[in-house]
């Protein structure tokens, strides 16, 4: 049942996401609608795949689809060129073209290394994304980029490559862990945030629904979460401005995660974390008033997600870290700060010893 | 000096092609006129470097630019992801980030890598051109394509990544083996055959002052080749349409370096005999007057080209060759076959039958 559709409008890259449950049963005639012609990889790992493998599988087939199934490693530590390597070899072995299609069913790592393929394999070939988390549902599926993770750091081989259709069955989420339910309502309460107040007031307040998985609920969060996502990336496909407010809580987020050798927190959590210190820094230069960042933690802690910097961590190194992120140009760091609970500001000129000064006052 | 220059039209991706003898000793200023901020990293190899590297170097250090080289070894044989790794940990190590360029500075295996590597670093990042060989200078600079070679097949992986800027210094062409200077003539002839017959006829006129390279004349030749290709692209930037007649002699070529393990012929001796093939079989379904096909066998051989596949191959193997082309889609051969010296037309509806049998013919 589609409970959501529209269109993400980049000119001749536009495509359509659906939401609503029950989506991955319709996977055939949709690809079809989205005008995908030729032969199907399909890639997932072995975990997704045992639960909706053969229905996605199935579906496909049953409009006709010539198809090959690709099975990845699950975890961060398979996002490399060497997993995109055995993925060229299988495409290649199963006689894929220029006119066929990849397409992604599971969450954001299979996601991000499936279009990586997608978007390098022959210059470039049609991308499909079925997403089964909540985290790939609202965020990673959205917005075209993709990438493998090298040793220096996550994502830092990648492209920006759109996909043809995004279907997100939101039925997948019922046989998620609870944390990562958690982990992605980190990213939903960052569009709140960063785009519209409204919403999140209405997140706070039905919170407990969609932890419960309310299916109403879910649909109408994970919607409203990918029309601001899509938005952002209509203005600005490739980054070059606005598209950075995507970010806010990724600049101390990735950090924290690239310190704890991404084995501590799940990327929403780390996340969290860095939208409570980065709606602190805020506050500490005087731009957001100290109670807005405090609602953020309260809703934050509700959620079941952690706001506390680790404290293992020391500031240095976490300063350090951040100064390695991509969005970091000639040595000065890009923010992004909350002025109030709906509205961020991209900041460059805050100096990274202010900056230390600052969040060595966050433990 | 700038013997020629003009802007390929690619609305934000539109970029400047200035050619001329001397023009690595203005790098430095063109860079900054292309509006490139960050840090540079020049990629080459030893020959190359040795030859021209310093020169290029000095000129972009007196510009201010921060800059590292990376050097990769020599041979269509390292144009591999191992060797895109190396410059992607080469690149992280020197502290490139999104404001930084790569520069290559070559033939068109350094190219094609090293704008592989700018095309996915960061998800992309600026890219210059400094073509040192005939063939990079008419040919593989100009249009994006960038990629590395797979086990199966040249440039299986790859992107669409457009240049800033093209600087190609026609007195790098001195240093080139006869063999090279013979094998870019094949591509600067294509460009005759496939769009403009008047330069055609100019280019038999004036081959010899050509093979001596008169600059003059090889600055006039590489502008207009670039002029043609720079059109067709701006028509079509990723190869949906009209771009693939740049491909006319490519199919049977890439096939005969394919089968001959890329160790027999240069890439341009390849599309000769591609070219040589390719007319015959214009001739051979009625669409072009046989004594135009002889006219450009004859040019072929006065450039010092070769003509005739190779005795040893099998009409079989071209062909099972031809079919993995990466034109090639739902298993149609597509073909380049001219229907005039300055025309061609592109044909999808050969059967693979009656392309065996025509091209059993050619031996």
């Amino acid at each position: 049942m589609v409970l959501e559709k529209f269109t993400v409008e980049l000119g001749a890259r536009s495509y359509d996401i659906l939401i609503g449950p029950g989506l991955l049963g319709e996977a055939g005639r949709r690809l079809r609608e989205a005008e995908c012609r030729g032969k199907i990889m399909l890639v997932s790992n072995e975990k997704v795949y045992n639960l909706y493998g053969e229905m996605a599988a199935a579906a496909i087939a049953s409009a006709g689809y010539k198809m090959t199934t690709a099975l990845i490693p699950d975890g961060e530590e398979y996002k490399t060129l060497a997993t995109a390597e055995a993925l060229y070899n299988k495409a290649f072995d199963s006689g894929l073209d220029r006119g066929s299609a990849i397409v992604s069913l599971g969450g954001g790592i299979t996601g991000d290394l499936a279009g990586f393929v997608a978007a390098t394999y022959m210059r470039g070939i049609a991308f499909v994304q079925l997403p089964t988390t909540l985290l790939a549902q609202v965020d990673s599926s959205v917005g075209g980029k993709v990438g493998v993770n090298h040793p220096a750091g996550k994502n830092i081989i990648g492209a920006f490559h759109q996909p043809r259709l995004v279907l997100a069955d939101t039925a997948t989420l019922g046989t998620l862990e609870a944390a990562e339910i958690r982990a992605g309502l980190a990213e939903v309460i960052k569009y709140g945030v960063i785009w519209d107040g409204e919403f999140l007031a209405w997140l706070e307040e039905h919170l407990d629904l969609l932890l419960r998985l309310d299916p109403a609920a879910v649909g109408k969060a994970i919607g409203i979460s990918c029309r601001i996502k899509s938005a952002v990336v209509a203005e600005d496909e490739r980054e070059q401005g606005i598209r950075a407010i995507l970010n806010f809580g990724h600049t101390v987020g990735h950090a924290v995660e690239a310190l704890t050798g991404y084995r501590v927190y799940r990327h929403g959590e780390a996340v969290a974390i860095g939208m409570a210190a980065e709606a602190r820094l805020a506050v500490k230069t005087g731009r957001l008033d100290p109670a807005r960042s405090r609602r953020l933690e309260t809703m934050l802690g509700r959620a079941g997600l952690p706001v506390a910097i680790p404290p293992g961590l020391s500031p240095q190194d976490l300063l350090a870290s951040m100064l390695k992120d991509k969005k970091t140009m000639g040595g000065e760091l890009t923010l992004i700060l909350p002025n109030e609970l709906g509205r961020v500001e991209i900041v460059r000129n805050l100096a990274p010893e202010r900056v230390l000064a600052i969040i060595a006052e966050l433990w």
